[in-house]
């Protein structure tokens, strides 16, 4: 594991899930592809081939990095995957409320995520509720959620089709979901998505991404981190 | 309003509501691009361009028709914009629940959109439940989704932040966009979401997009009908 | 080999080369991809698997084939590289004449590529040009690209930019790219330009695309096929 | 026309053309999107609109400028087109060498386009040549495409399909397109094709797709060029 998961690492929303499931490309590759444009190639990576690496990420000659792939496997809020699928460079499969009945499941907030906002609209700053009054409000959400999910039964038990009655589930029900991307758009998400003023849930799964990619692609991940992750 | 808007049209949910806001292009102009490939043009649209436009459409040649472009206004409910969101050659901008405090209003099923559902997955048929019942049950759904948002405003009062606080909201709470989009996609966007299979509220909307498409692009849209509605 | 490789392929033109450098994901990828919809999912490939993958494919569910991913290594005319290039979900990196002296190489006709156009635009047939005449005329195609090499060559030692001089060379000039591509935008582009009406020479390539992705996800190849090759 | 288009423009290839064909969308519709998010709206273009506008462009909001579209008519040399079409952002129909006969006129570079390349790979600068040097070697360019020309009609008259007959011609020979964007992928494509590092042919090209997108949408080049040129 590198560098990049430490303590500072935002914890997923109790009940969240993240896994690498499979993934294509290498450094390497990213180099060769790049190569290309001058007529070259490489059979393995040295020290010339990290200096392209760093060419290319420095520079954001981002093409290359669409030579690989990866799949994730994830469980989460839907008001998360509501933000996720924002990003259209990425392939999804999700859990469907039309075809399959939905977990009891829901995101309620920890202690520690129980925040208040402060400062107006587009500079908003988030500050740690006193203990007390977070747990209160903690509750509150969980009662809630338990009470539309006690109605959701009750509407299918009366025979109502699944995809009206999921309507009343609130936007912190647990959803599941296969999520595919490249390279080059991974980068681009962390981007928007790790920022300090991406919402912490969604910030948690970022930081997860950026783990796996890390691990599966350590020298584009710190070339791209060292060039003080731009866009590309 | 062409032929495509009559009484078979599934109206709106209670609430809802879309409008073509700008658009740009017209049927000539998918000729005058389709043209270009045998260095030709046309100054106005006559029974040869008619031609030239079914043969287009007949024979899926589509790139003609993303020199166009519909942009809309839409109010919607939550669950009905995550299968629009789907559609990744959409552009979007929503409310959002993280810098806005959401609205008192869900989708309240009429009766005659409450619906059984019969058959297996992936073969579902939908079936009008009885009137009495159907009453009963919008009520569960109605009384569900206000008891959640009494909740919800309980939570901003002790001062939970709106992100955190909307976790709760139904996705059947209505939503706003702008919507925008080429021909060619709208078109493929139509053949999914006005089909039997689609869910009743997104087939709603669609059947709109379609109605405001054929009014501004109406031999595009007889031609694409007549051809069979085919993916582009 | 499966049974799309057979003696009706057309072959690649002389020089030109395809091969499929890497690809993640497999049959059964698509369909635990597919079954997250209905909260299920499987752990190998048998006859239920099966079933559900000719489903998808049959009603164009597609959206699971994107969680997999081919990348092809390519010599070619510049010519074919135009039509690959407007399938805009490819990803590419190409051999740059800005960057490198290209090579004297090019797309020279054998007899039997050497052909003539009958009937109107839209709807050209080719016929084989007499054996005699089309060696006249492949010798012509030679000696004109030798001839611009030829001035390539003096401009280029005269010190002209490479990427000046280079505008002389013919678009029958061989390049090579890296190309990589999703399984749901691979049979998109077989569609296409495998098609009667596609260029014999692009037609070529796709087919060998087509042998390598059936190689490699028999299944998925086979159900398309058999259902009709269509659009995803 | 603002002060984009001043002396410092690179002037367009011999035979070039660039012509704004017809677009939708404003500067206030970009701030009317982007105002959903917080249940907003406008009516005018007044300071605080522009205000927003301003934020927008300097935090890379970008997604509001997809809601407008600029189509474009252009003539250029195929090895123009060749590096537009890397932009998969973009819809394009061009003229086909397979359906129509091309026509005679071709890149010849001006005694001040004519350039020679020193530094090494990556880091090429470009210098004039001297005049009298600059007018022989642009005369080898337009004898040699003209003798390509010569030898492609002589293969048409012998009845040599189109298809393959273009093969020799030279990849600066002129084609004709209708290109269309939005404002969002106009902006990335200008940060790549006006750089100094872009080859001139295209930075022509692109100057005037900026200069006619700073007459339509004046005050979102304004904000976006104050702001840095950014990648959105």
């Amino acid at each position: 594991m590198t560098e990049v998961v430490d303590e500072a690492l935002v914890p997923l929303p109790v009940g969240g899930k993240l896994e690498l499931s499979s993934y294509v490309g290498s450094d390497l590759d990213f180099v060769r592809a790049a190569r290309v444009s001058f007529d070259g190639d490489s059979t393995e990576y040295g020290a010339t081939e990290d200096g392209i690496l760093a060419f290319l990420l420095r520079n954001r000659h981002a093409t290359p990095l669409e030579h690989g792939q990866l799949t994730f496997y994830v469980e989460l809020p839907i008001f998360v995957v509501r933000e996720w699928m924002r990003h259209r460079t990425w392939s999804f499969n999700e859990l469907s409320g039309r075809y399959s009945e939905l977990e009891r499941k829901f995101f309620i907030p920890r202690t520690e995520d129980m925040r208040i906002q402060v400062g107006r609209p587009g500079h908003y700053k988030y500050e740690q509720m006193p203990e007390f009054e977070a747990k209160i409000n903690s509750n509150v959400i969980e009662a809630s959620c338990d009470a539309a999910f006690d109605q959701y039964e009750s509407l299918l038990a009366a025979g109502v089709a699944k995809e009206v009655a999921r309507a009343i589930l609130p936007v912190g029900t647990f959803t599941k979901m296969w999520a595919t991307v490249n390279p080059r758009n991974l980068l681009n998400f962390l981007v928007l998505r790790t920022a300090e003023n991406a919402q912490k849930e969604i910030r948690a799964y970022a930081q997860r991404v950026e783990a796996e990619f890390a691990e599966v692609f350590p020298r584009t991940w710190t070339h791209w981190n060292e060039s003080g992750r731009q866009m590309l």
